[in-house]
């Protein structure tokens, strides 16, 4: 990560209303590419996104842009929460739609992004299989690339709503500790976690089995937990992440059931970590594995709250990026 | 059915038009719930409705309200319609597209929909397979329900705008005589119709295969007829229902050509009814099944006004919805 | 095609900007229908068009009338195109997706479209595999429709925007040569193209496998080459066909390869026509069958200006349309 001497800018939106700092980049690919007084600015521009859409503003940040939604994988939460940020912002949405699209023609990706990007998009955000996908196309195209999750590789928005939740609850974060636990290595929302959240100085600890956490044994500032307990003792915060039943079990662990034993969370393994620590988890939870359904319900989980903050740190990424040059 | 002794408020609407009444609950689920006052509120707002719209009038009723659409079985007039209504009173509207969704990851309705809501979304306009969908949807979450058809139980919002242009055509109600047939026990839209037409005054009469009516036998206030001819003598209204060959034939009826005998609709057969007795029917027709093309095609064929008081009807429910508290 | 005397009229855009002049059709099912002075106001309210959409203006030419998508075929540049435009005319759009529809309930075109038009919809976009479809909703609705692409017969639009992008490369198309090169006989937009770019006085030759030019010998003002060399010396322009890999090989091509070796566009060989002579593609591309990867990226190529000049059609050819009684 560069170290922050660039200067970010301020600018005003198309309604005469400061909106907050622009990036220097052009694309949000991962969180790797910000420094931190960028990190702290899409943050505070959250906040202040979250408070207008509750005071249902119409923002005009964006009139005049067309964005472009290309979600290559199934998505509800983050296909929504990006059109409707777009459109709290006056943007105008297009969802390419892949299924139903020239792709079974087999047009190539950036073939289908270049055509957007003549119809007058302006930004896209892309989710893909392939891990590496959007910086394809930030290099292919002369559109603005949002990563809306590559592969295994990244999720930079999550990290960032994750961030605002952690921040929301624990105040400041340097310092404070939070267990990453499950399937660390097929997850881009760790990944994308454990750049960011170590950026703002948590300390960063994972868990799950072996097979799962192997490649981050020697990635600097993180601990790789044996069990789970370790992992919770005295943590501030815990986030469970997805088993992802859909690309069958195996990769090191044995059954569903075990999982649930060894790595599984509930109320009582939590009260291992700090009183009232709160839980955070991607979803779309998997109920009775990697979480018991009262921890998912508890007052700690704070799973609603990230879904809610995701529109709000995405009206801000769209905001920061629109003001790139 | 309660009845009328709860007090509808006046509200005003965003740009200060009266927009009608609210009604006191917060879903529409099916209309049983509805009070006399309730059902008159939302015919007379949906006249009034239809008016605005032919006169092109920008409405910004439901400016700010975020109207989630969430159809797990396919549909063209019913989805677009909502959407439509939605759009004309100025909210916005996502459509989560099930099938694109992340129910292929196996998430539960309960938690799709509260990630919905914890994206801003404010209603839900709900159509499932499985009867009692919207119930459980209104129980397990904060959102406003419309149910845009469960199973075979209910479709209110389809039996409110058959309602309508059954005035349109007929005036006053009470007393009124409308025969529906078809394969009313498969029917939500039979159902629903049988509640909302009996709680206005008209006098129901079924007819169908002895399979596909048996359950209404001992229904209050409902006459079940052996033959076609007999439902249909002196009717003021008639109701064909779909055949819904994509479920399979069998349930009590050999073949289709046996059904078209034996309960098909044509001009012929209305002529036991009352003169230019008009002829509803739910859409997508199966001509040459249920009904003739011709009989579809007659001026006593009012389908074509059903989809229109559809809009109307969809946004007078949605405008009475956000009046609830 | 009739002549020119039908006088076109002029109008005022909803926000009181002239717009053009309006079409003397309901439809545009083809461009066979349209007079010269009539393709003349399209192409001039085009750039127009094109000129207030790069100035990110907010036209609400189309302001309370309501466009339908059916897009029976999968369509990414066309729909995303036709949505845009209607979208920046101040329309409201609504999209059937027909695949998650009714469709699957076996309701007929017809049916579905008269549905649509009940709903308030006042203008269709139609594309369906079976050529004539168009013809056939605009004789059976009240609608307004716009062919959007019917089988192998005609795509209007695609000719328009062709003829815009040759009038933006070359200035005065009358006398011009034109190589339409690949598969004419599969194609709707060759064939609209012939109809479009003879009308406006270009010189059309064709040149393909003979499997797929059979039909066109005796075309009037039509000239079939037998090699691609004698098809492209000194052409002012070449339009390149995609080879339609979807539909299989065969009807005349033996293999890939040597559709490559005979019909394939390269740099070198388009040094045969006139220097620096524009070469057209409708997309998606084949690169390595139909032309070189290399071919489809000099500066000749006006492929992305294609798509930016098709939004721009479509606007004015909806604005015309709406103009029309």
């Amino acid at each position: 990560m560069t170290t922050a001497t660039r200067a970010t800018r301020h600018r005003l939106s198309a309604d005469g209303v400061p909106v907050g700092q622009a990036w220097t980049g052009r694309h949000l690919l991962d969180v790797d590419q910000l420094t931190p007084p960028e990190i702290a600015a899409c943050l505070e521009l959250a906040v202040e996104m979250r408070e207008r859409r509750e005071r249902r503003e119409r923002l005009q940040t964006l009139a005049g842009e067309t964005i472009g939604l290309a979600f290559y994988e199934a998505s509800t939460r983050t296909r929504v929460s990006f059109e409707l940020a777009a459109g709290a912002l006056g943007a105008t949405v297009v969802d390419l739609r892949p299924d139903a699209s020239s792709a079974t023609k087999g047009e190539s990706l950036l073939d289908t992004l270049r055509t957007l990007e003549r119809t007058g998009v302006t930004t896209v955000v892309l989710r893909h299989r392939a891990a590496g996908a959007p910086y394809l196309a930030a290099r292919g195209t002369g559109l603005r690339i949002v990563n809306g999750g590559d592969g295994a590789h990244a999720h930079p928005t999550q990290a960032l709503l994750d961030a605002l939740t952690l921040r929301d609850a624990l105040g400041e974060l340097p310092g404070r500790k939070i267990a990453i636990v499950g399937d660390i290595g097929h997850s881009r929302v760790a990944r994308s976690n454990i750049h960011l959240l170590g950026a703002l100085g948590m300390r960063v600890r994972l868990a799950g089995p072996a097979a799962w956490v192997r490649d981050f044994e020697r990635w600097p500032g993180v601990e790789v937990h044996r069990t789970l307990d370790e992992a919770l003792r005295d943590a501030d915060a815990v986030m469970a992440l997805r088993v992802q039943l859909e690309r069958g079990a195996g990769g090191g662990i044995p059954t569903l059931g075990e999982y649930r034993r060894r790595w599984g969370l509930n109320e009582e393994r939590m009260r291992l970590a700090r009183l009232d620590a709160p839980l955070l988890h991607p979803g779309p939870t998997n109920e009775g594995v990697e979480l018991t359904a009262a921890l998912a319900g508890a007052p700690r989980s704070l799973i609603g709250r990230q879904v809610t903050n995701g529109v709000a740190v995405r009206m801000a990424v769209l905001s920061l990026l629109s003001g790139a040059t």
